[in-house]
């Protein structure tokens, strides 16, 4: 096995600004691009030939690393993390066998990411993180967040012993902060939007030099986003895949979906791209929008109301990636109304037994839509991403909810309450 | 492989009435002892030589089952059951050095049971119970639960495809309800107690012939809760461990611990029984309270106040399991406070990563009040286990937490911020 670990200077080819398309050596940027600032995302660009000669198929059909680890060979990290002790990845992927026949899918499938460490699909970028600043012996990682990628660092940096600085906006949610407090986090609560507290926390990043955890800014982060896809084809027997659904908000999940998929492509593992598709909240729309008048220039938003609040983002980061996962991938955007998300959300859990919060159910409400309309074939593999758990955010889930039948204990009040139900209901 | 799947006439000798100790063949009653009724909880007895014959330990160092079903050969499952495609069991063992190091211990695991799809223990005993209803060809199943026990029922049965009907008391909070509701299950709120409930729910079960998943009452929920120990056991390598701390509520799961640990010294596996340990609030701790009075009658209470509210029983339903795992494997209990549980609650969190509901975390709170006590040898092997997710009820821990600093968005502010905060917590 020793020759299989690779270096990152023998893996890593060099990184490539979205934006102007500069190709930077590893060692010479550690975030953005040097000439764009900012807004030049950086993406990781490998040595595809030199990983694909030390036969990594033969390597992963031997492998009993059952985590995102088991992916090395196409990740920024030589070895997996010796005090994270924490099991990242590999997630269960379902069929949904029921689901798919409502819908007219024969073969219909989920990615449960609900079931990371901390509930969500930002615990595969948060390892990255932490294992790209353990590596740099750094013990202290800062990140602007609401929700999903800060509890997710928390979470992760706990386990592995070093500390967090989390910078949220005054405004959010009591029971999300709570997830942050309890992990041991720093939080600092900043009186102004998401996007100051973002900006803020990359000025402490630099002046402090703390390991920095922002999404899209850190280009490494889509690179722990892409296990989800590695594992998606490896589960699928590296066969076809006709079309994924991918939440869309800031636009780090597909850009890193896209990515896995274009790496198992590189390296032979997969005979084509799967088509991607974006699903947004209609109040949150701002990718699709750019992707529907065929433009890379996003108009930004102040307010983005959905229900969906992991995907409610009014200026994405990483909208270019996301742009290009679609197109290059020949797939498109959906946008779903809050009504239809709610409804997918209680659809995914009573049908298949995965309790997603509403951002990520809104792949299975995009399906849904796209199906009605008759574009897809009944026999094509579908797979669509529950991305985040719904125990985040109960109270979602229950403005869609009516109150239970209340009855008296005993055998009586039951027979009568059940003759007068729907049949259906109690089959 | 084939000769492995043994038959349950050819696993199963028989059921047990821990009360009268008549012995049942596995046709002969369903749920409970005919000779004491309700109260006679059953054991199911295996045929260890039967199933030693057929070198379940070869199997299983072979087997790529990664869930509680690698264990059939001491299950009252004859094969995975092929409609329920969900992945329960088979969760992270964790070392948790530095935690033990705090504690003076060097060999402390977690057993990460807030890994199961529904985020808690009781999936592993939901499973045997869907197991059981598909092979008697029912498509429903009953229970009266407020819990963890009821939203794992829920969520496995909507993946499996079957219906369920859950009895809960009216006072169940708002939030656990709408956990079982996103699943789909059919909620009888009950204006009475939970003990009230639970004796409908019992009643219905008999009318209807629905299969009945009552803690305690059907003997074959200890069996799934057992695969916990089954899997601690394997993943220390089947060598010794000296103790291990187990939260009590009912007595159900303490039962099925001490089972598990039997099963693998019956067959060989493991050199001795671990000493087994059972944790209660202080507010709820009438099974401890026998245990010290060296008698099984329960003294039952009505009120029992704790913020550990899955552990909060009156009437524990699987007390002599309870006491005799304790007794057996020369263990003992131990009783903590509300406070320490919070305080254990976060430590677990902010020192491990895993974030467990008060619950879950009773068992550090019993660990540490044990090693305080200057019991525990250093060296000795330890396992607590962590039993419920921490999202499951946020309001808990939000208890137990001061509100962060608020300050202006600038880099300024952060300054004057970190240079008045403690130099620790910035570290």
């Amino acid at each position: 096995m020793a020759k299989f670990m690779l270096k990152n200077h023998e893996k890593i080819a060099g990184l490539k600004c979205v934006k102007c398309g500069a190709v930077f050596n590893r060692q010479e940027v550690k975030y953005t691009c040097s000439k764009c600032g900012y807004i030049g995302i950086l993406d990781v660009i490998y040595h595809y030939p030199f990983i694909g000669a030390i036969k990594p198929k033969q390597f992963l059909a031997q492998s009993k690393e059952m985590s995102l680890w088991r992916y090395l060979f196409v990740l920024p990290v030589e070895n997996k993390p010796a005090s994270l002790d924490m099991q990242i990845g590999w997630t269960p992927l379902y069929r949904a066998k029921r689901m798919g026949e409502s819908i007219g899918l024969k073969n219909l499938y989920i990615k449960d990411d609900t079931r990371n460490p901390t509930g969500s699909l930002k615990d595969r970028a948060s390892a990255i993180a932490i294992a790209l600043a353990l590596d740099q012996g750094q013990n202290m990682i800062t990140a602007a967040s609401t929700g999903n990628a800060a509890s997710s660092l928390a979470g992760l940096a706990a386990a592995a012993g070093i500390s967090t600085v989390i910078f949220i906006p005054k405004s959010a949610p009591i029971a999300k902060v709570a997830q942050l407090q309890v992990f041991g986090a720093n939080i600092i609560m900043v009186d102004g939007t998401y996007d100051q507290a973002f900006d803020l926390c990359l000025q402490v990043s630099e002046k402090y030099g703390w390991y920095c955890r922002n999404t899209a800014y850190n280009p490494y982060l889509s690179e722990g986003k892409k296990t989800v896809a590695l594992e998606i084809a490896e589960q699928m027997k590296f066969g076809r895949i006709d079309r994924v659904f991918v939440p869309v908000g800031d636009g780090c999940i597909i850009g890193g979906v896209k990515k896995g998929f274009y790496d198992l492509k590189q390296l032979g593992f997969i005979p084509q791209m799967p088509k991607i598709y974006g699903v947004q909240a209609a109040g949150s729309n701002v990718i699709a929008e750019a992707f529907f008048k065929d433009t890379e220039k996003i108009v930004p938003r102040v307010e983005t109301p959905t229900v969906a609040d992991s995907i409610s983002v009014g200026y994405p980061r990483d909208a270019i990636k996301a742009l290009r996962a679609v197109r290059d991938s020949h797939g498109s955007f959906v946008v779903v109304k809050d009504r239809d998300i709610l409804f997918a959300q209680r659809e995914m859990a009573s049908n298949c037994g995965i309790f997603a919060e509403p951002a990520g159910a809104v792949t299975l409400a995009g399906l849904k839509k796209m199906a009605a309309s008759g574009d897809i074939d009944a026999e094509e593999k579908i797979v669509i991403l529950a991305t985040g758990s719904g125990l985040k955010d109960i109270d979602a889930v229950r403005k869609n909810l009516q109150p239970p039948p209340i009855i008296k204990p005993n055998l009586e009040a039951v027979e009568i309450l059940l003759s007068s139900q729907d049949k259906n209901s109690f089959c």
